[in-house]
């Protein structure tokens, strides 16, 4: 219900425009030019005017021109990031966004997402909680509501995703680390029952296997998959009677814990021990030692993502597309690579 | 426009219960026990209706239990804390939170601000973009939609605020730098043009100048509020002909980007140079060195904040109350501090 009392036909006669071009500026349509749009945007911002999306979409099927994001991580870089690279295309796409974080809980989650249809988003991009099953996003899917999964799939769920290659990622970081010549290499942090930590895991099994190593599961250490959580799991990797050299982490936010917990026990990340992680967030180039990771482009990810969304919602098709993104490796120091070069070039 | 053809009356069917007390459902009232409203609520998700919330708010002045949080740079961790705490209260209070990035353009601001009010949200925290004026917040204000700014104020807006005590909170860090021995002390990162960067110079200013040394503009040394910024605002301080032995960082981010900053020249932060922090983010005691840093609390300033736009959505007043939250020095180990304990207590 609108508060304001002015009306379409104060903005048009303000401008000095026709009442459908004021209801065309109001719908974002290309059909009006940049300068028109300007002046006609001037005067609804100066009258005060607001536009009624819900009155708008009982009487017209008008795009509400919002795009819902859920995340399962807030407090995770990497997710904030992701956000940040969809709004860049959003914006410019005349969309805006509303994030909420789900904090891994189905429940808060389902709350969201029906909150989300009832303020009618023309799609919806989700990193699904833990534990989402394809029932929770099918009611969107059966509105005809476009909906993008990123970083986790959901099984059965009918909706298109967009997953990094984490088997391959996760294989060329331990391939890297053998080359260095290390063969007693950990999995660190990230917790057990997820698509994304499962597909990691066996990642690094293959790698090892492959260069006719031992992977045994007391070398796979999973916490939290935080900086929290990769000291906690250094920790107990350094107590093991025949501790590692060397670690894949779960995600950057662990690797950047490990590199703290081994300062903490007095061992220099990169010289004394090698530390790759899984992400490449912003602070991994400028962290010391800077982190040698498996690069998803979190930025570029959230790009992609805003870009398969628009495409459903522009074309009106909701056929679901499986995109696996590539990733490569980023050597930096702290794997200790960087180290020898840099002695190397010295 | 609802797409689903399930009405209230046949969820009233399948839950057994009358047509109204669905509606008081729908409506969050707390006059429906829990237990008919879990059975309720499981009917709905299994029937998969949607409540027209735009619908209703033209039948009725029904609140549509959103709230807006506006933030100006997603990619900090502080404001992902910040609007952490306020979900938790938000969410046990019924409502959902949808979030938004302003990236510090006004702009992108104004088109948030304008599509939050459109779809009727119940009130809105906002952490201002830079170059916010009180006019971009009076359409809320006069809407009577209740506004809480935190972190920034905005001048003449008439609107609550919740700041912190960032000239009290600097003033302590620098005291407890001489205390510890330095007299040359720089305040490193941020960008100049805020009132926090203001308020935060102004207490080293004074504090430098009780204790009887120089507080010399060359020892401020701004750059963005991140932890690339920090990296830039060392380097720097590192070349000037007198360099300092300690800093005060503009916030957290800043800090952690010094202490790279650092040990990319070979410095060992809290041994070699002192680095205080502001905001006291989660990994704040976790790095390493923990970082000594004046405490902001950021997911208890949300919770506050949340606190306090409740308090005026439910008692519809909004007569704008100014906060300033009281912060406190939390000594670890990166003022060097901690090093000396450790060494005393040996």
């Amino acid at each position: 219900m609108s508060r304001s009392r002015v009306t379409v036909v104060d903005i048009a006669r303000a401008a000095g425009v026709s009442k459908s071009t004021v209801s065309l500026v109001l719908q974002a349509s290309p059909l009006v030019n940049e300068a028109t749009r300007a002046k006609v945007n001037a005067v609804i911002r100066e009258l005060g005017y607001v536009y009624n999306r819900g009155a708008a979409n009982l009487r017209q099927s008008a795009s509400s021109r919002i795009i819902g994001i859920i995340v399962n991580d807030l407090t995770n870089s990497f997710f904030a990031e992701l956000a940040v690279g969809m709004d860049m295309v959003m914006q410019s796409a005349g969309y805006v966004q509303f994030l909420s974080n789900s904090a891994e809980s189905v429940d808060r989650q389902r709350e969201v997402v029906a909150s989300m249809r009832e303020h009618g988003i023309s799609g919806l991009i989700i990193s699904p909680a833990r534990g989402t099953e394809a029932a929770d996003l099918k009611p969107l899917a059966a509105s005809g509501i476009p909906v993008v999964s990123v970083v986790r799939n959901v099984v059965g769920a009918k909706v298109s995703s967009l997953v990094s290659d984490n088997y391959a990622g996760a294989k060329a970081a331990v391939a890297h680390l053998v080359s260095l010549g290390h063969s007693r290499i950990a999995f660190l942090g990230g917790i057990a029952n997820t698509t994304v930590f499962a597909e990691r895991v066996q990642g690094w099994r293959d790698a090892l296997v492959e260069a006719g190593f031992e992977a045994p599961d007391m070398l796979v250490i999973g916490s939290t998959a935080s900086r929290a959580g990769g000291v906690a799991a250094i920790e107990r990797a350094l107590s093991l009677p025949a501790p590692p050299t060397a670690a894949l982490c779960f995600n950057d936010a662990a690797a950047f814990g490990v590199c703290d917990g081994l300062r903490a026990a007095g061992r220099e990340p990169g010289r004394d021990f090698a530390v790759v992680g899984f992400d490449d967030v912003i602070e991994a180039e400028t962290a010391v030692p800077a982190l040698t990771t498996v690069s998803v482009d979190p930025q570029g990810m959230g790009r992609r993502a805003a870009q398969l969304l628009l495409k459903q919602i522009n074309t009106g098709k909701v056929e679901p597309e499986a995109i696996v993104g590539s990733v490569r490796l980023v050597v930096r120091q702290s794997c200790g690579a960087g180290e020898k070069a840099g002695r190397m070039s010295a």
